[in-house]
């Protein structure tokens, strides 16, 4: 059953990718779904079949045939959302997909909203709100380091932690409340020592929880990268050979608009986002960037990390100079030696080893390839390992940790001027409701609707 | 087991459209398909498991998690290839599935060709190849007549048809065959009569089926529309309220490529393309065809349906020069007489009496459009019903049943020159292997590898 009123109808929704393919998957999800269904299916009677179930027969509306079907039986609560689903296998014409929909809604489904199969999962009980919100992640997860982040919060790694922290909180809150009510007799019930080791405990626990974003982030978002150099130092060659060897598996996420000067790289489960690569790949002549780092400086502080391009058969100047302005604007770089075989290779690193950091490709050939990627990745990573242990990934989680993190200093402030329990409470009140913020314990409708609206329809 | 040799591989493909959605399916068959995707799920024994149940769990490749997924088992014969199968139910991200993909392909399965699925159910006997070929045409059904064209066949509406004119002729061939082996003693063990009036018989079904075909070709292809008449006659209003109201539900078919000019409407099952709009839209004002139908001649002679646009209020002298002319070149034409509302309505219609075939409509104004539609619907009927009878939509199988025509001819004949039974015998084996070709009774690997491989991956 639904903990929210005026729930009871049953939703539809095309789960699979809209266009022709072998086969479409339409979900529904609902008290009435077995009914609605079975309505259309003379074969067999639905709502005898047994839970985890698959059903091979005709759709007919009436007299009218619409499809040939395999039909997946869940009966709630062993289901996705907690309630009965059924899943339509029809064949892949949109066309055909769309009859099936409609037929369906005439016998009383109605078109889900985004993401309202997860959110009834979630009010249901079938998961937390991390857990919820790591679905979508999935669904949008483009290297192994996204997909891992976000398998490992929907098994609910993330909400163990917090589930943790909070219950032996909520135990020095009890307490804490306990006295309030004793207030007269000024005892303790919470033991100060053990609380403040609890906080202790807390505020590193969180701490590195709100360390891990910026890897996180990285995750989820990718890291920009600039090439800049001077005009032949090889910036397309480089492009092409990066993209040749590690061009990302990505589609287009309806409702985000992706640059389109943009090119993807996956390396080693990290994507990196190429900017202003049609710059690389038309103006190569372009003055611009010969003209030195002032005027390309704005473009190029968008990006997380600049690869510079040098001939190292040219001139130092030029390396040089942009080495001291990248200096002095405080960008993250690497310096990037080409065409190192063209001719004595020892030669060339001797006359370039005092500059730091710097890396010797030959672009063109392919050479050291690997040795430009492993840098690029320690940048990034930066000793940060990337373990089993939970990487914050969304920005909510990490504001809320941030007030659970003010108000785990607040607690301690206060536990070190020997505050009264009622003088703590409010605080240890005030951490509780950002934790459960988090799981979702804590919610308000218009949060929910916010956060379920980012989902595609059918999931 | 399968009747080809060297075909005991396990083949896997994703089986819904590629990009982002809730979720994607990926479909594994063959002997080794359990095997493969129990490697990779260490929740339960799938081998264990009953046919035609699902089972929820996480994809693991050793210590890597790759996703948590859906199974649904289906054991051979009972199965839609006639192997064992599973479909592997992915979150919707490329990236995940092709992770999945190439886990399964590290244990042991190989990629599925385009249609392989299908073929091998095909090969297995789960299907004839006309019920093969409809799955094809469903998936790439786009109107209610395609839909309903291809659910009949996959039915075996047309394979029935078949099997029974098949079967009773090869009762005759067998005596015959027979009477030559007892061919000194001058004996006739089929009889003459039954023989011809059997001919007789599947001259008739053969008739009618090869006369579907014009029907059929309508279902499949649509039928071309052009928009003509002179500036300002309401050429594109009446595309604009054509496709307000009827635009189809279409989508890009991998392989084909479509006229970008070409807008598409549905109007009771029937789809109609209406050819050359973007010079509707661009050049309203152009003087081509206000210059007369000559011109324009070969655009307008690709078009299956001419809708002839004139003001009702404007003078007839164009019109009628339009007439003679479409009349002389052999056109099938509809005279559309627009503005109908600006004056007296009974009037016009008094004044355009004598020209044939009319409709008058205000195509701003929304008046008497459902007229036209169903002059339109009725010049590709033409008293066509579109019944539960089969209608051929395959070219393959229009050309088969024109040699089986032209053998029952032939046989006709032989008989009415009472042959004997050793100079009927070849064309009676013609005819069995034509009617053979078309369900796939005979074959031959060329052309079934050309038949699969139109489908669609995954199929």
């Amino acid at each position: 059953m639904n903990k929210l009123t005026g729930w009871d109808d049953t939703i539809i929704a095309l789960a699979t990718p809209p266009g022709i393919g072998a086969i479409g998957v339409i979900r529904l999800s609902g008290a009435r779904a077995m009914e609605v269904v079975n309505n259309l299916f003379p074969s067999k009677d639905l709502q005898a079949q047994a839970s985890h179930t698959l059903h091979v027969g005709y759709l007919k509306e009436g007299e009218n045939l619409l499809d040939e079907v395999v039909l997946s039986v869940f009966r709630g609560p062993r289901s996705y959302t907690g309630e009965d689903v059924v899943e339509i296998s029809c064949h892949g014409s949109p066309f055909v997909q769309q009859q099936v929909l409609d037929a369906c809604i005439r016998q009383g489904a109605r078109l889900a909203k985004p993401g309202e199969f997860t959110q009834r999962a979630f009010l249901n009980g079938k998961m937390d709100l991390t857990q919820a919100e790591a679905v979508a992640d999935l669904i949008a997860a483009n290297t192994t380091a996204s997909q891992k982040a976000a398998l490992h919060t929907i098994r609910g790694g993330f909400s163990e932690n917090l589930k943790e922290l909070r219950e032996r909180l909520l135990r020095f809150s009890a307490l804490i409340e306990l006295e309030l009510d004793f207030s007269q007799e000024d005892v303790e019930f919470a033991d100060r020592g053990q609380f403040y080791a609890l906080i202790n405990e807390m505020q590193v626990s969180t701490g590195s929880l709100l360390q891990s974003f910026r890897l996180g982030n990285v995750i989820r978002n990718g890291v920009s990268v600039a090439i800049v150099g001077r005009p032949n130092a090889g910036k397309s060659t480089l492009l092409n050979t990066l993209l040749n060897e590690n061009r990302a598996i990505v589609s287009e996420i309806p409702g985000t608009t992706r640059d389109t000067i943009e090119e993807l790289i996956n390396i080693d489960g990290i994507l990196f986002r190429l900017i202003d690569t049609a710059g690389i790949r038309q103006h190569t002549t372009d003055r611009i960037e010969s003209a030195g780092i002032e005027r390309s400086l704005a473009k190029i502080r968008q990006a997380d990390i600049v690869l510079y391009l040098f001939d190292v058969n040219g001139k130092k100047t030029d390396l040089v100079k942009w080495k001291q302005e990248a200096d002095e604007a405080g960008l993250r770089y690497l310096l990037v030696g080409n065409k190192i075989d063209a001719g004595d290779e020892a030669e060339a690193r001797l006359q370039f080893s005092q500059f730091e950091p710097v890396v010797f490709i030959a672009a063109k050939q392919k050479k050291h390839i690997e040795v430009l990627r492993e840098r690029m990745v320690d940048m990034v990573l930066q000793g940060q390992v990337q373990t089993e242990n939970t990487i914050i990934t969304n920005a909510r989680h990490f504001h809320a940790l941030q007030q659970v993190a003010a108000s785990l200093s607040d607690i301690k402030a206060g536990l070190d001027r020997q505050l009264p329990g009622d003088l703590l409470s409010s605080d240890i009140r005030r951490c509780l409701h950002y934790l459960g913020e988090i799981t979702g314990e804590i919610t308000n409708e218009d949060q929910l609707d916010y956060i379920f609206s980012k989902f595609c329809i059918g999931k």
